[in-house]
């Protein structure tokens, strides 16, 4: 018999997919369905970028390019850094590549098979497959809703005290899926805590820019990346560019060494000329971002009064990224069962939150930059409906 | 000490880049070098490829899409493979992403840490990089000059012995760096003992286009890459779109399921407009590929013939890829030496042969593709005058 490897066969299918499959096939039978299924802005990509893009291409910038990004890219993350975090980061710090693929790499850049790795639960998906797939062990940090879903340091040590070898924190404010942003105190706590054990942080700061009530912090400015703080950013969910595949990150130099042979062996480059169409928006993109932040936040209000106007929801304001994640415990069903019947009955499609991990039973995804104005307001009356006469 | 992993410690730096950093210092120093180093033609992109993918951007075709492949882009490749393999394999049996990342998760869902895998050597130094920074065991097949650098399948099961745990065997025709083609009765051979073994075969076929004299075969028309056999393509060398990082996969359902899983988690998708533009091509490109294969040939016959005239080498004409592999024994100089020499004296950088593995010592590549006809002729004037005086 072929068999698989371990890594095969560890790999997880996204649970949500089932769900997603299923309102595809609604739709196609015609029915009407409303997606807030996807973290993907429902926005164009910038005029800008893409004008930038094709010029590249035009201008026969196709071929390979140096690993760790084109030295333009480079030098407008560099200043993109500076302008945000108030520090210059070096050529070599800097690694460009897809946001998911980094995660991938730095886990396996820091981590051996059984080494364990603190993540916050309920998370970005690919924090769990990457530990799972890779072997690593997971010690899943379950944020509270009483603690409006930030990842409480005290926590991360109770979960450290189960392993000797927990070799990675990983962060994310604002966050996925809970809307959460980290204070600087806990950021503080949580850079101490790495400093004590003299352990990394990845920082996945993909949804940093996206902040309605209070300030996002990084940990990357305690160290300027020179020490243990990697700092994760996306073009994907900034600028509504989720189909470039184009990230970087920003580390001390001896992993971001690691990592650029990891992009060599595995991805060559990215290509030049998405870098070129990226790189033009890191350098002047403050009304492009704040319009966007304004469309978004008014999409908030209306989303999360309505969610909590309805019978057995009640949900957090999330200060940050752009996903609602009500509470649903009081409709006595459990998340997956709840969303099922929701898409059923309504056509609204959401995420059970545990998808996200065990933490997120009991609560459901929406993400309200894949969907209009309207597009809430229809929903909601359709999930009125639900929530009066379905428990 | 924050420690970094045992992957990330195994993690190759090509030995090549030493060369090629000397050879841009060169450059910037005003000195004149001729580029034979990068396997990277120095042909346009097609411009029907660019077109389209220039039309994709700005229908805004630039958000996420299936981790598979975009449906457009999958059936282009069925009706390629039916083409040129005159089968039409499943849509489920079709993988889409850089061919350097397929080779790494198709190791990885087949082996694990320990298991062997079977490679040439020489070789494309990816297949050596993978093995070694996950923990495979490396079985390389030396290819002999004698036998027209073909891997042999008596020399692969005798490697074969070595182990109990060999769980791949990758072969690559046409081959870099030595330009061999294995016959067909080579490959029946190898796919025997892949059956025998019951493993899996992943035939690396990125040069399969580039074919001078006799004919490419591949082990996929014997299962229809249902059972064992695992096809690799790539844009990047047939149509010269190295930038483009666009590859894709052929083989069994149940591998290329888990290489899907692999694709969400690390990669999430290719970029939909890379493979609208890719896609035009797979439909229509016999002139295409004829004209920049009878552009190749003439460069090729130059240069094997200067190479032969030269004091010290012999070259084998390599029926197909587009690299020379001139042996320079002669010389009684290593490869590195000899590369680092020639490239002071004379501004002609060719690779060191061992820099694909053990078995090149003793010679040297010299990429055609990404030399004029006039390159190729002032360099083999410059190289004349270094062998008749520096041996």
């Amino acid at each position: 018999m072929r068999i698989l490897s371990e890594c095969a066969n560890n790999l997880l299918g996204q649970s949500m997919f089932q769900l997603l499959s299923k309102a595809r096939n609604l739709e196609k039978e015609g029915k009407r369905i409303i997606h807030y299924e996807i973290g993907d802005p429902n926005f164009l990509s910038p005029y800008i970028a893409k004008h930038k893009l094709i010029e590249a291409v035009n201008e026969d910038k196709t071929h390979y390019t140096s690993s760790s990004g084109e030295p333009g890219f480079i030098e407008s993350i560099r200043h993109y850094c500076n302008r945000l975090y108030n520090f210059l980061p070096e050529k070599n710090q800097i690694i460009v590549a897809p946001a998911n693929a980094l995660i991938d790499f730095i886990c396996r850049c820091v981590a051996n098979k059984g080494d364990s790795i603190i993540y916050p639960d309920p998370g970005f998906v690919t924090y769990h497959s990457v530990i799972k797939y890779n072997g690593f062990f997971a010690l899943p940090v379950i944020l509270k809703e009483s603690n409006d879903f930030r990842m409480s340091p005290v926590d991360i040590r109770e979960q450290m005290k189960k392993s000797n070898e927990t070799r990675l924190i990983i962060i994310n404010s604002s966050h996925n899926p809970t809307g959460s942003i980290m204070t600087e105190g806990d950021i503080k706590e949580i850079y101490d805590i790495a400093e004590e054990y003299d352990i990394y942080i990845l920082s996945d700061e993909v949804y940093s820019r996206i902040v309605y009530d209070g300030k996002f912090f990084s940990p990357g400015v305690y160290d300027k990346c020179m020490e243990r703080t990697i700092m994760l950013h996306s073009m994907s969910k900034t600028y509504s560019m989720s189909g470039w595949r184009c990230g970087f990150a920003i580390g001390p130099r001896k992993i971001v060494e690691k990592l650029d042979l990891m992009v060599q062996t595995i991805l060559s480059c990215c290509p030049p000329f998405i870098q070129m169409g990226a790189g033009v928006l890191l350098n002047d993109d403050t009304d492009l971002v704040n319009d966007r932040i304004s469309i978004l936040k008014e999409r908030r209000g209306l989303l999360i009064n309505g969610l909590n106007s309805l019978r057995g929801i009640k949900c957090m304001i999330p200060p940050g990224s752009f996903y609602a994640f009500p509470n649903i415990q009081n409709t006595k069903m459990f998340s997956d069962e709840y969303c099922q019947k929701l898409l059923d009955c309504t056509g609204v499609c959401v995420l059970p939150g545990n998808c996200f991990g065990s933490g997120g039973e009991g609560y459901a995804r929406l993400c309200y930059a894949s969907v209009t104005a309207d597009e809430i307001r229809e929903s909601l009356e359709k999930m009125r409906i639900f929530h009066d006469t379905s428990f």
